[in-house]
Parts: structure tokens; C-alpha cells; sequence
């Protein structure tokens, strides 16, 4: 085994000592199967207390507001500008959803992937007061990074929207656009000054990626079945156990959140997503690697 | 000018300089937006007297009317099988290709590709006697090694089946699965066996990938506009346009297909799109590159 120099923030244990087996055996996985998907919010970087997307779109929505202050009259800008989690759960996190997508409908992608980047640029973790990109977790980076060393494609395969991760997810991760596999919204081409123009609509396209719509989607997007499959929630569940079906190696990874000192302990469920038994219940089912962050990891965030 | 080394299938004239001042160029270009991009059918590879996808969806009918000797009485293969071109057209190429995506309806993605791969490896080329998936443009193929040696990631924007394409992408072309767009079809995940087991249906996803449809799924699928577009067709219209319309670097290939000696000589029309202008007069009144198969290339296919 190569030992101390790869995964150095992983602590001797279960979870260490079956990646390391992973990536031994990895050398007889024909080089077209070796694909990796890892879910982003509570897998790569932190989720609490918000999505960074949401606190992304409501960041956006302040800026959006003082502009037009009839944005407040919204019911579902009102909710989110007051922090008003009832409200939100009230109106049902699709509808909130939509309505802030439509904050940027007619906008060029490029204009939102800028919005984006100053958000991270911009804004601070209300707890930590880090920039929300570098609440990444270090030993899932060292995961990457070992898996591209053996010659892993690794994607994302994301609740959250497809573009809102792209445009960090090469900065931070060293992953390419398109392999970022999210909730994709539909474009429109105009034609504004006779040249094609494609510009955001208010309309996501199909159903949100969580539950057995990651699994379509991956195949869908990547063209291909994962051998390795990350995650934390009850949303990943299908995936998981798809990438873990297949006859030759394969790892299903939970990531558990257990650690309220140097992160945040909470059992994790799906936005959407109504699961028909916890997911530290299915892992164990099943038979998959679950992670303590608080036992197996000796960094939770990298060193600035 | 690297000279000779580069692109050698590629006579001096007007289109091989134009390739090369882009190459010299693409270092000014941001790494993250070395995006190329190609059709498939006519401008990587050979599509005459057929596309290649419907010798497969052929050859696949075929085999099946063997099994069950009553698909025969189903209009739409009834006109594939006899090579029925009046009898295809007035049907509508968007039903046949429907009626030909069913013969794969709740397999799984894995049969699908190796049926694909069966394909190539068996048959042969009416004209040539050569496999199809040899009868690649090398100049094209130069081009693609020329353009990831300048750090740009290539994919292939195809108006046929993403995974037809995708079954033989990485061997032919050198492009992972993930980087072929094309038209897609929808997917099922079901429980056979209390496993989840992803299958196709017998639907496409939202329309053929072709026109404008080829600038949205762009986006959609890679997240990023690219700086080089390739194509042989009314159908590549909207993308050529799109990649070229950027303020720095970009360039549009059109290839001609003017070769009856070596290849085919025709005039491009694409299978269900009503362009406005013949796409030569397009290329002309937006300045894109023209490429001559017949005076621009020393080799059409490769030395086997």
C-alpha cells in the first residue's frame, strides 16, 4: 500500500483502509470504466446552515431588490429576503426554487457564472467566516486527487444547479464543466442585434437531480456507469447503489455528519426527497463505506 | 509556423493557414475556454450513401425480424428493411427514428453499446468495403491531436444518437463519452430484482440535436460557449455562428464536400432542418473557413 502519502488527512481506520483497497485494485478496472461521481453539498464542502446556493440567490435577490423594491412583495422573495424558513417550507422549496432561477431569466450564462464567482469572492460562512469554496473537505480532495492518479475521470452529480457549481467547480475541485451533472435550467436562443444569442429561460428541465433521477442523469450526462459513488443524504441512496452493483470492484461512500466541534452533527435528509429509511440504515444494508468526519478525518477544511 | 509537422494531410492554401494562425493564437486564449467542437456525420466521418446510425438501426432490424418475423408488418420497418427511401420520407425521418429507438426499449445501456461496437466490427462499407468507423477524415483527426496538444478539450456536437456516438468516441476520436452531445433518449431506472437496473425507454429527450437545439445543448451539456466550431451542414448553421460571434479568437470550419473521387461530392442538406440559405452562401456572408476535401486534403481516410 502506498501508505503516508496518499490520503494524509484520513485517519487509520475502516473508511482509510477500504479506499486504499479501492485504489489497489483500481489497476484492473479497463481504463473507459474508471469514472468517479461525487454529490457536492455535504459530500465535497459544507451545507450548513444553508445551501451556499440558496444564501447565493438570496445574496442575489438583495442586490436584485434595491433596484426594484416591488420584488419584496413576492411571497416567495419575501420569504427568502426574511430568512423566513416556515414560509419557504410553506410555499414548498420548488416554488421558492423557480422563483428565484427567474431572477436571472434572459441573462447569458456568462453573466451568471460572474454573479456566481463574486458571490464566493464576496461573501463569508456566517459561522466560520471562510470563504464559502474553501469549506471544501480536505480528505475528499485528497480522494480526487488519488483517484486522477490512477487515472479516474471524476464528475459531480449535484441537487443543486448545474451551472452554479460549474462555474467554481474547476477552480475548486480541478473538474471540467461538463462534468458537473446538476439541475439544468432550459436556454432560449434570441436573436437581439441578428446574432444568435442564448440566454437563461425561467424553466428547469426535467425533474431536480436527487434520487433515481441521479442515476438517469449520470447516464444521461456521462455516458457510462460510476465504479466509485460519494455521498451524504437519502438523495444519493440510488446512486450509490447503482455504482455498487456492478459484478467487479466498486465502493459506495457515506459521508456522515458527526462532527458539531469542527463541522456540524446532523442526520442528513433530502430536500426533496422522501426516503423510506435513513441512509446510515441503507449503508449499513448494504454494505457500503460510511465515514465519520469526526473519527476519520484529521482536517475537516484545508489550511488557508 | 510549426510547419510541416502539424496537420501534414492538409494542402498549403487559404484553409490550412487559417487552421494555423488559429493554433498560434490559442495561447492567448484562457485555458478554461479552449473549447472545440464537432459534428460528427460529414465532418469527422463519412455519412454516405447512409449515416452510419441507420446501417446500424438496420442492421440491428434485421437481426430482430429473424426472432420475430412480425415486425415486418410494421410500416416503418417494413420501409427500412427494403431501403425504402419514398416509402421512409413520406413516413418522416422523426417516426422512423422513433420506431427504430423502440427496438432497444427496457434494455440497458451496456447491450445497447456492445450492440453498437458488434456493428462496426461486422460490417462493412457498401462502397468501400472499409469499417465505418474507419472511414474518419484524417485530416479531421490531425486537427483534434493538433488542438489537444494546445490545450483545448474536444467534443463532438452530433445531430445522431449521443450514444451511438459514444459506444466508439474514445477509440475512434480519441473523445470520452461525456464529451459527445448529441440527440438523447430517455431512461428508467426499475427493480428486476430488488436491484436498481437502468433501462432505456422507447422516447427521446426534447428535440433532434440539430440548428439551434445544437447552441442550447452546448451549453447545457459542456457549460461553456466554444472558440471553435466544425461542420458540414445546415444543421451546424447556429453553432458555427455561436462559436464565432465571440470578441476574441474563434473560428468556423465548413467542410465541403466537393470529392466524388475519394469520398462523395453533394451538396449538405441536414436530415429535418429547413435551413434559409444553402450553408455554403451562410459561410460565405459570415467569412467562416471552407474546407475543399477535394484541393484541401492530401488523404481523406487513414492508412488502414
Amino acid at each position: 500500500m502506498p501508505g503516508g502519502t496518499v490520503l494524509p488527512s484520513w485517519r487509520e481506520g475502516d473508511a482509510r483502509a477500504a479506499l486504499l483497497e479501492f485504489l489497489d485494485v483500481a489497476d484492473d478496472i479497463p481504463p473507459g470504466q474508471r469514472l468517479a461521481v461525487f454529490d457536492n453539498d455535504g459530500t465535497l464542502w459544507c451545507e450548513k446552515p444553508h445551501y451556499p446556493q440558496l444564501d447565493f440567490f438570496a445574496w442575489e435577490l438583495h442586490h436584485a431588490v434595491s433596484d426594484r423594491p416591488d420584488l419584496r412583495d413576492v411571497a416567495e422573495y419575501h420569504a427568502v429576503l426574511n430568512g423566513d424558513k416556515a414560509a419557504m417550507a410553506e410555499l414548498g422549496i420548488e416554488r421558492v426554487a423557480t422563483a428565484l432561477v427567474a431572477l436571472f431569466e434572459g441573462r447569458e450564462p456568462e453573466h451568471f457564472e460572474a454573479r456566481v464567482r463574486t458571490f464566493f469572492a464576496e461573501t463569508r460562512h456566517p459561522a466560520t467566516g471562510m470563504q464559502y469554496d474553501e469549506m471544501v473537505y480536505a480528505p475528499m480532495l485528497e480522494l480526487l486527487r488519488a483517484l486522477e492518479a490512477k487515472g479516474f475521470t471524476n464528475c459531480i452529480v449535484t441537487g443543486g444547479g448545474t451551472e452554479f457549481v460549474r462555474a467554481i467547480s474547476r477552480q475548486v475541485y480541478g473538474i471540467e464543466p461538463e462534468r458537473v451533472v446538476g439541475t439544468l435550467i432550459t436556454y432560449m436562443l434570441t436573436h437581439p442585434d441578428g446574432r444568435p444569442t442564448l440566454v437563461r429561460s425561467d424553466r428547469t428541465q426535467g425533474e431536480i437531480n436527487e434520487g433515481g433521477a441521479k442515476v438517469s442523469n449520470i447516464q444521461i450526462a456521462l455516458g457510462r456507469r460510476p465504479v466509485l459513488a460519494a455521498g451524504n443524504s437519502p438523495g444519493d441512496a440510488e446512486m450509490l447503489e447503482h455504482a455498487n452493483s456492478l459484478d467487479g470492484p466498486s465502493l459506495a461512500l457515506l459521508v456522515n455528519h458527526d462532527d458539531a466541534e469542527r463541522e456540524y452533527a446532523y442526520q442528513s435528509v433530502a430536500g426533496t426527497f422522501a426516503a423510506s429509511e435513513p441512509v446510515e440504515a441503507t449503508a449499513t444494508r448494504l454494505g457500503w463505506v460510511q465515514v465519520s468526519m469526526r473519527d476519520d478525518w484529521t482536517t475537516v477544511f484545508p489550511s488557508p
